[in-house]
């Protein structure tokens, strides 16, 4: 191969790469603002989350189709491939994190007056571990830093005490006062969304891990603690 | 390329697709077992529900294997290519299913005794609409049917109709006795397992589709019904 078409190959890699991360980005800023939405009760914030999402879904489509594209021009094997595939599953992790953010905010939106400041705070607190994986798990996958993506994936089981300890909470708040209930179902889903976007942040460690390494990390090794 | 070679290409093409129904059959007995363990309280089925899934996932990651070596081998372009990127996202959908569906067991197995007969009923009355759209869309992706995978994606609709009823049915559960308040909590999450599972359908039939078609089925045309 010449080096132009080398390099214009190399280019497409990039592109990729750089949409990927671009919907990281938009990704982040959608976890992180649903959960203030959440917090401070801000409808204005929750509906922006909201309208940020087809911006993720645009860039899903436009990214399998470079990769259909990609494979068809380019016969890409062995790294390459590996590394394509990945950003295909990458991107449509990303794409759930980003619907799992958008239910948070549509939930935000329709939470009444029986949730208590306790029962915001708890989401809050838990959705910090769980913005730190998908920033720890955006940046391996930046570097292609398998050392990075195996710590992400190790430490899944701090979202899932989260999880289990908010879960328990809940059910105390409504047991408490049981006008809570609906607005404490909809808070036991907001719940187990942040677990769940700690798992996809899991799956992509995995994809990285893979990518970089060549091997997969056993599920052996990682005990899952949330109890259901 | 001779007929020999031709022929095992076509030999490896049928291999996935059988892989893929194989898997479908597999996790179709898990969402209506785990729903019929569900409803009789019977903990024994529903560990048997369990145990099926480490299966899906050997054959989730034989199909992966398959799919890097066809295409690493291959380079297949056009409808091939199309089909072995829409065999690796309808297996992902597949593995996914089969988690729902163990998780909806593991759930049975932890409920106390404060569920009532009703709160059964309901989830079993919601899981056959799930159960056929998996059965109808495993029939469209076996025969690359694209009318019926319309026909699957066009009628998630009535599942979403069916959980919020079912949502709205465990609410008033709970406020009628607040013992219920943890088995409650089970329930809805189970509901929202099956409702995801229909999602999940209607993820595959826009795989058929556009597999056969060639073109996307626009998500502008299908209103989501399913509250948040």
């Amino acid at each position: 191969m010449s080096d132009h078409i080398v390099s214009a190959y190399s280019d497409e890699l990039d592109k990729l790469s750089s949409d990927i991360m671009r919907m990281g980005g938009i990704v982040e800023t959608m976890i992180a603002d649903s959960c203030r939405a959440l917090s401070i009760n801000d409808p204005v914030l929750a509906r922006e989350v909201i309208a940020r999402d087809p911006q993720v879904d645009v860039i899903e489509a436009e990214v399998e189709k470079q990769i259909v594209s990609l494979i068809a021009r380019r016969q890409p094997m062995g790294h390459d491939l590996r590394m394509i595939l990945s950003a295909l599953k990458t991107s449509n992790e990303l794409e759930r994190i980003g619907d799992l953010s958008k239910n948070i905010a549509k939930r935000a939106l329709r939470l009444d007056d029986f949730v208590s400041a306790e029962m915001r705070n708890a989401i809050l607190r838990m959705s910090r571990p769980v913005a730190r994986q998908l920033n720890e798990v955006l940046d391996a996958y930046a570097s292609s830093n398998s050392a990075l993506a195996k710590n992400v994936w190790s430490s899944d089981d701090d979202i899932d005490q989260h999880y289990n300890a908010v879960f328990r909470e809940m059910v105390t708040y409504l047991i408490e006062d049981p006008r809570r209930i609906s607005a404490g179902a909809h808070m036991l889903f907001i719940a187990k969304n942040l677990e769940r976007i700690g798992d996809h942040c899991t799956n992509i460690a995995e994809f990285v891990y893979y990518q970089a390494v060549g091997e997969y990390l056993s599920t052996m090794e990682r005990p899952k603690l949330d109890q259901v």
